[in-house]
């Protein structure tokens, strides 16, 4: 490999000839050899070209940046959101807890690539946009890197997650409209209960899902305030007067997300609480995925064996032995993602209680598990909505016979002759293999006709309505 | 000990001669001997008061019971709620994941203290108000138990966490107030970084706490949902036609807190998302305060050998050995209450997913660790406002110090003579151990009136004002 | 209520004056009022009662402390061993997180109740043992209280949650043995799969329970290593020669148990790795409990709309609502218990990380927590055992139905006729609603006696034999 | 791009023409796509290789599989062994929770290389070595998948995590030796106390790393017992007598480690408690390790005002604002770890309890985090050993004068004059800030040259010597 030769206030570092780095990113992938390269996400480093772009149109504005440094800065901005550089950002997730050097990643790359653009030779120290001087201007690591997890995260939530969440729910109100009349046995303590329709089964998913959206929505305020213009410790030293307002505005024009400068500036820097917060949201999610997956897999169980009372759609051989079997693997996909998000939320919340003064250094890995979370969310519900729940199918013929079986239609009886009788016939039609009806009859506490009208599921599932 | 005889549908039972308790509560006794007696809090059982006397409000009002009836279960339900009756809820929190056998504990008492307050013979077949039949009439567990949560849970909050929440941001606010002009030095990774005023780190705290208790605001409306109409299911079956609006209006005049009948009761007894969400606003408190501690336990350290920045308040001898000595004893309180409820959330987590159908079974277990939290997270906040932060004072001779050694005042320099000429500065002051004004002059890159105009912590807090 | 005065080096304290805890005590009592009073576990201050009866010996046989004062200690001690001060110790988790002032609680209840035992007036300043330089002597809260933590650790994993997790075992055991030719479907991803015995899917859970077993005994050599004797930071200041290992003879001596003086004491206070790894185990052991509860549970589900294969005993009725409802109530308290100790895990985790220099200050939440779990798994362990496991049926109609009704069973056609083949009989069966062996004629591919060769259930559980 | 078309027993699909994956590979890549590509660990890829490969010579040795095929599986093995196939083993972590798909992925691969090698075609159906028949005989995804984890998590632990954990250890013992006869001041509650060396400091940590090795040690045994043979379910249908047994010593001899069949292999297949427990032990090293990382960076805190007691290496400048800074990087990437691993635990404890009835489906999930944590934990290990242990000098000036300034060394005079008296010279010292011998001097309480003879630092940190 060629190599050239940068430095920075440390000394002189080897850099590979076809790269944009320079010499802190260099030591930086020298120094940190831990876990797979280039781990750092990717959205954070696009999230950090939208706000070096809006810190040079600040800085621009404001009168402390030439009009051709912003130039060039912004459009290296726009190349690396296009995902055009990406090559060129190798550092990895465990590195300074500040991120300052996929800061200066990101400024030594903006600076080299600028000489590129402007014909000149890169490495060098006389660069027409310097990393720290011009790129970083009106800029710490320790403002722009939690700003940069807010936009990622933000952004993530706002244009994947949530919608994808939605989908899936959608996708279930679809089933819960369209199987309102499917009456079907309830189940508590997985043990036959009262009657109740698939279509109110379904609707508590649709419920637990528009809650896990309204609480991740009702957390987006707290992310969207941003720290930048706190600069080194929140104070907003080495900025310009009304810096931090204005930035705010342009990363919301950049990026047609809603933004606001963070009205205290040394929480943003110090602690991650709104990642904490949505976060929190997240986990809530997949809470309730967990819930809705497992009562899927549980009510498609069999298909002669189990509960059977669901049809899932075969989208593969489901066994490299079994020959014909079919496993309702979205369910399991969507499953694990959950249990990650829970595990991911436990490392959040340690992480993000062990800032010390001024600086919480633990955003890296907090901004991992944060979109790890919401990808996998998003294309969990995506996949989950797609290949199972749209294809999902009623097997109304066993559904009817386990309602027709069912010992628990005797609840109906309660208001009747009272608890303790309808207990009594309960055990009697459980204990000879009977049905309800002979056993009722047999005791004589109901007639035939009395039987008939007071014992049917159909209205025993809208009560309102007798 | 005296016994007299019981029954229900499984047959006779002995209970204890002078408890108001039944059948179903002493089998649940003998079979589920799982830690401590009467674990099952306290605060539930009155939760379950409130309800038990709305339900039989609404079902007068609807014409399903009695005026006697009612006055009889209203009036011992209000000696539960003054906790005149505490001695006779003895069940665990490790019994049946639905809570059936304590919503029987609460009919059971209720119907055998009403026979003695109406002067009858206690524990027999014709009880007044028949414990299934009257006390829990439009009723199932299922939707009393979350009911009873959700009232727990929210009249804990409101009454109790959130205020003293709020009441040490008051005392976090006073202190961030009253230092607003103490400068000290800024750290970052826990060195020595840039200026900022004691008062605005402390306005962190603030902050966070604000954040805090929005957030544990935003998740009450969820709350305040409840399950109760639901019944068995969430069918509503053996219900009054609107019996769940009512009874939703009664709990809430009762409790004097604004409770909602839930829109889906599915949801809200197959699931208690409400309950897993209110819980991460708390483990987000649980996280803004563990760094609040911290922060203060480190700049109290010392006295001598530590950072020494803060003087708490000497409440007692701190060590049996080292005599003399004072420790940070309440911010430990604190901190070991916050590592309570991270680990409570994951239980919480857990429990919360693991619902079946129509049906959570982890019920208790949820409850539990729901108030446990919200109890300590807001006695220990109280306690660490009254026994520590309202008697904080800044050792402001050793902040004085601290801030004219500090070698990162250089930063201010950054904007007149560049961040490389400035990194020389301060590395020459540390190798050399010199001030940083001498290091500057020696290298000839300020004059003595420049490090006096440009280098001034005052200015360097409020840059926007320079 | 009567008061006496005590003091300390702080100044003078009113105290009840029918308690014998003294100033610090009383300090504590009034600073911390953080959750439900004497919250720290009873269990904590027995093994602290053996610990200053061990020390008091040792400080004899070394020549710091005379008979006379040994010989009150050791009295006193023996009272606290057998619960009859128990209400002497009022203090909770939430205090120093050192536990000091849970050392000066036992230190003030032997010095003071040795006066009475002597016919002496308490709470003077004369003390004929007084609470630091006697009863404390060559102690420091820093070694005492992660000592009395291992002891009432150890004693409770080896007296009460090993015992159990083995009863369950056996209980499990048995019944692996008694059906263990029993044959019936397997189930994988809930679907079903090829046969195995019922004897042979509990072996699983029985291996799993040795396993975890295992697990917890391989902890309990870290465990057994005290700290005494490392006094304030781990160097032993102020213990006399040969103190640490004299006194670990004692301890073991006293309680029946094999404990060691820790090689580096400066581990052995400063953090608890070794509560960290066997509450691991402790976790690992409720990894495993959930997974059987749940198959259980499962297995049980019904009676007549779920799998069936399984009848538990009926213990209570089951809902207040649905007559006749038999509910696996003590499948779900173990699960909630095993949730409880999952979540315990995380606070350990936090906690155990958390120490600062010579010390750990997260040793009150630490050692709850884990007797919490200890307690909690061997109580649920024993309950489930004795009122659920010993009297489970296997519903051996239900099972052969759903053996007979299996396509699963095509596997054992693999080895003759290939994957290819047997997956299109299989698939045939399904859609057309056929028998496997119907299936399998119809496409020519067995014939009748080769089918009922190949496909037999007994021979597919045993494969090894045929 | 251009395809070829493959087919499995549902139908026909479309393949890229250059890749070695078949239909069921195809599928899985079209139906899940969650996250990143090819994220199935490569580790788990190659342990499956090596599983293969003993699969095919124990097949051949007992009979089943002739010379030219076992020749033929076990040359591709070799291949993928090598990471010479790696970019075909497209799918990801989030599929099936059986990996089954991952399980035909490396099936169709090894098949259709094997026809490249033997210059026949690809994709055809009538390969050399057929996928299910040949390939995966005598073998279930349900017990290679289990192997394979065990596999890879043994060979990670062995050949990095555990080396890396004792090359730490290492380093901290090199200096804990070296710094044996630096006395410092000790801290608890992070407030001066008595002295210790700092060679005893860096003991405790030397301790806790192996106590720490130990526990993952520990659960070698149990992580060594792998599941193959059991195919399905467990009871090992379709596998040839002694194949158990066999293939476990061929893959102990392919991997140089010693794997045995496990013993019960219903456990195998349905719980994966070996990873759980070896994970524990991995997550009892993060909060070893988190802990050492705290003590190191409030160490080095400073240069000017912290604790400055210990000098890291600069490894790069450490703020793009505040020229000169140097900050405890490796320290951060380390402490970023041990939140990662924790919170992967919880992860692992969730899906590692899931399981039902004769399988485990969160499979994938479990082996992602199990070797995130490992290969994590060795880098950052190593990285933390190599760029900062190594280089760690203490600053003597600094101690000394903390250890001067003390007031704790107050403590050796309790055995001479009583704790009480103790604690009055010491807060003489403190609230008048005198020395501790002026102190003592002006009380009367002690002579010069007592104070000279009992407060010697170089003594009490080695009471035993006196």
């Amino acid at each position: 490999m060629k190599y050239r030769i940068e430095s920075d206030t440390m000394g002189e570092v080897k850099v590979p000839a076809d790269k944009y780095w320079g010499a802190q990113t260099q030591r930086s992938l020298e120094n940190f050899q831990i876990g797979p390269i280039a781990s750092m996400p990717i959205e954070l480093i696009r999230a950090y070209a939208y706000l070096k772009k809006a810190a040079a149109f600040t800085n621009h504005q404001l009168g402390v940046l030439n009009a051709d440094k912003k130039e060039i800065i912004s459009r290296v901005c726009d190349e690396i959101c296009r995902g055009e550089l990406d090559e060129h950002f190798p550092l990895v997730i465990w590195q300074t807890g500040s991120g300052t050097q996929t800061n200066m990643n990101v400024n030594e790359v903006i600076s080299n690539r600028a000489q590129v653009l402007m014909g000149l030779q890169i490495g060098t120290e006389s660069a027409f946009v310097h990393p720290n001087d011009d790129v970083n201007k009106s800029q710490s690591s320790n403002d722009t890197f939690p700003t940069a997890m807010n936009i990622a995260g933000l952004k993530k939530l706002q244009e994947h997650t949530i919608p994808s969440i939605e989908n899936l729910r959608n996708a279930l109100a679809r089933h819960s409209h369209a199987m309102k009349d499917v009456v079907k046995i309830g189940r508590t303590h997985l043990m036959d209960a009262t009657p109740l329709s698939l279509g109110q089964e379904f609707s508590g998913y649709v419920s637990q899902l528009d809650h896990a959206a309204k609480a991740i929505r009702n957390s987006l305020e707290h992310l969207s305030e941003i720290a930048l213009g706190g600069s080194a410790v929140g104070t907003g030293i080495n900025t310009p007067h009304m810096y931090a307002e204005v930035v705010a505005d342009y990363i919301s024009e950049f990026t047609n997300l809603p933004f606001t400068s963070a009205k205290n500036k040394f929480e943003a820097i110090a602690s991650h609480d709104a990642i904490v917060e949505s976060h929190g949201a997240l986990k809530q999610a997949a809470v309730s995925l967990l819930k809705i997956a497992n009562d899927i897999r549980l009510m498609a169980s069999g298909p002669r064996s189990g509960i059977g009372e669901l049809i899932l759609p075969a989208n593969e051989p489901g066994s490299s032995i079994m020959p014909g079997k079919v496993n309702p693997t979205q369910v399991e996909a969507l499953s694990m993602v959950c249990a990650q998000v829970m595990g991911n939320d436990t490392t959040i919340t340690i992480a993000g209680s062990s800032g010390h003064f001024e600086l919480n250094v633990f955003k890296p890995v907090i901004i991992y598990n944060f979109l790890q979370s919401a990808q996998l969310l998003g294309d969990a519900c995506n996949s989950f909505a797609k290949n199972c729940v749209e294809g999902i199918l009623p097997n109304k013929e066993r559904i009817r016979q386990h309602l027709d079986n069912s010992l628990m239609l005797v609840t109906a009886l309660n208001t009747h002759i009272g608890y303790k009788k309808s207990a009594e016939i309960a055990k009697k039609a459980y204990s000879e293999n009977k049905s309800l009806r002979q056993a009722a009859l047999e005791l004589g506490y109901v007639s035939n006709e009395e039987f008939d009208k007071w014992v049917d599921p159909n209205k025993m599932i809208h009560p309102d309505k007798e």
